[in-house]
C-alpha cells in the first residue's frame, strides 16, 4: 500500500474542506494534524456536546471519528476528487469523560475507488488520555458530480 | 420476542433522558415519538448542521441513528436502568440533501443485558423521503453506577 | 430505487457462480431461491459445522449471511461484472440450534459501483424458526479484471 | 485495560474448546499462538475453502477471524465463562490469494461483560504476507448456562 498522496497541495484542500463544514464549527472541532494517510481533529468540552450524564455525546465522539477518518483518506486523494463516507462502525470503549476529545484517523488500505481506515477516539481528562472508541470505515473517491450518492 | 416495556413509565423517562441531552438541543433534534421498542427523532435542516456541500453532516446523520436506536432500546429497560451503545454501524445510502432528517429506531432483540436495534435515517425534500443511512447497533442496559463503561 | 436485473439471465448466472465455489459444497450449502435483489441460501446441520457446543458455528453463520447478501446483490449487475464483498457487519442474536440455517438476503439500495445489503439468518429446529443473526453489508461490481482487490 | 488472565490455565482451555469446534477441523485451521490477550490461527489452503476464483473464501476469512478474535478474548475470561460472539465487523481489503491464511486477534479492552477485539487476517504466498481482511469485534462472557444466548 502506498501512502503517497496524490495530490501535492493536499493539505490546503484537507483545510478548505475542513472550513466549509459547518457543523464541525458548530460543535467546536478543529483540525490539528494533517498528513498523507493521518488526520487528528479536537473537540472541546462544552455543555451542549454532551449526553444525559455530560459526557461527550456518542454523536461527537463519532463525528470526530468520522471526520478524522475522512480526512485521512481524503488526503490521499487526487485533487478533482470528492470523498464520501461508505459506512463506518463504531465501538464505544469507555465514557467520553474529560476535556478534550482527540481522533486519530489512519489509512489502512487506499485504493484507486474505496479507501479503508481505521480511526481512535481518546478523551484527555488531567493530561491522561484514554482510549473511548474505535471505528472501521469505508470511504469512495468520487470524481463525477460533487456530493453525488455512492452509486 | 417480546417488546413489552418492563417500565409502564417508559415515556416520561425516555423524554426526560432526551431533555438532559444537551448535544441534542445543539442539533435542534426533537424526540417525536416513543413506543415499546420503537422510536423516531426529527432534526430540521439549518447551515449549521452541514458537510463541505451543504448537505446533512454525516455527524448528525450518524447521531440521529444512534439515538433513534438507543431509545428505542430503552424504551423497554427497567426503570432503575441506564443504557450504553456499545457499537453501530452506519451505512450511508444517499445524500443528506432535504429540509428535514427523520431518524427511526427499532428493537430488533431485546435481551436481558444487551438490544440490538436497526435504525433507518430519511430525508425529507419537497414531501419526498429517501432513505439515506441505515445502521445496526447493540445497547447494554447497566442497572448499576450511572455512566460506568460497557465492563 | 430500482430492483431492476441488468442482466436476462441472471439466474444462471448466479447459479454457475455459486456452483464454483469449493466452500459452498463443503459446508453443503445449497442455493434455493434468486429473484431480482433477493437470496436465499440454506444449510443442513452437520456436525462438522459446528462450535464448541454443537450449535451451527458462527463462521457458518457468517459466510450464509454473506453468500446470501452477496448473490442478491450479484443478481442486479451486468452480465460482465464481477463482484466483492467489500465488508459486512453480522449481529448474533441468538445461538444456532436446529437442523436447519436459512440466510436470506435482501438488496436495499443498488448502486452503479455500490450495492448494499440486509441479511437475515434464521435457524429452523422442529419447524420453529428463529431469527439468529442479521447482516449489513456493502458490495463492489467490478466491471474490469476477474478477482482483483476493491481498489 | 489489563491483559491479566483471570485463569491461570487458559492455554489448556482455549486448546480444549479450540479441538470440539467441529467447524475448525473442517476446514483445516489450527491454533498457532494463544498469550493473554492474543491468538493466532492458521488455514493452509485448500479447493474446497474457496470461492469462485479459487481464492479462500470471505466465509473462511470471516470464521478465521471471528475464532482469532474470539479466543484472544476467551484466553482473559474467568475458568467457568463460556464465550459468544455479540456482532462483528469484517473489512475484505485484498483476495484471499496464497496457500495460507493467518488469523491474528488482538484484545483492545476487556470488561467485566463484554469484551472488544481487532482482528487481522494476512494471506500469505511465496514467503510474502498480505493483509486481506481486517475486523472489529465485541464477545460476551457468560457465567451462566453454556450455549445460552447473550441476554
Amino acid at each position: 500500500m502506498s501512502l503517497q498522496p496524490l495530490d501535492p497541495n493536499f493539505e490546503s484542500r484537507v483545510h478548505a474542506s475542513f472550513e466549509r463544514q459547518g457543523f464541525m464549527k458548530l460543535i467546536g472541532a478543529r483540525l490539528i494534524a494533517i498528513a498523507p494517510g493521518a488526520c487528528e481533529i479536537q473537540v472541546p468540552h462544552r455543555p451542549e456536546l454532551t449526553q444525559q450524564h455530560g459526557f461527550f455525546h456518542a454523536g461527537v465522539i463519532g463525528a470526530i471519528a468520522d471526520n478524522a477518518g475522512g480526512y485521512a483518506a481524503y488526503s490521499l486523494m487526487p485533487a478533482d476528487a470528492s470523498i464520501l463516507t461508505v459506512e463506518y462502525k463504531l465501538n464505544l470503549l469507555a465514557p467520553g469523560d474529560g476535556e478534550l476529545l482527540l481522533g486519530k484517523g489512519q489509512v489502512l488500505k487506499a485504493g484507486r475507488t474505496l479507501t479503508v481506515c481505521r480511526t481512535e477516539v481518546f478523551v484527555a481528562k488531567a493530561d491522561k488520555q484514554t482510549l473511548c472508541a474505535t471505528s472501521l470505515m469505508t470511504l469512495i473517491a468520487l470524481t463525477t458530480k460533487v456530493g453525488q450518492s455512492p452509486a
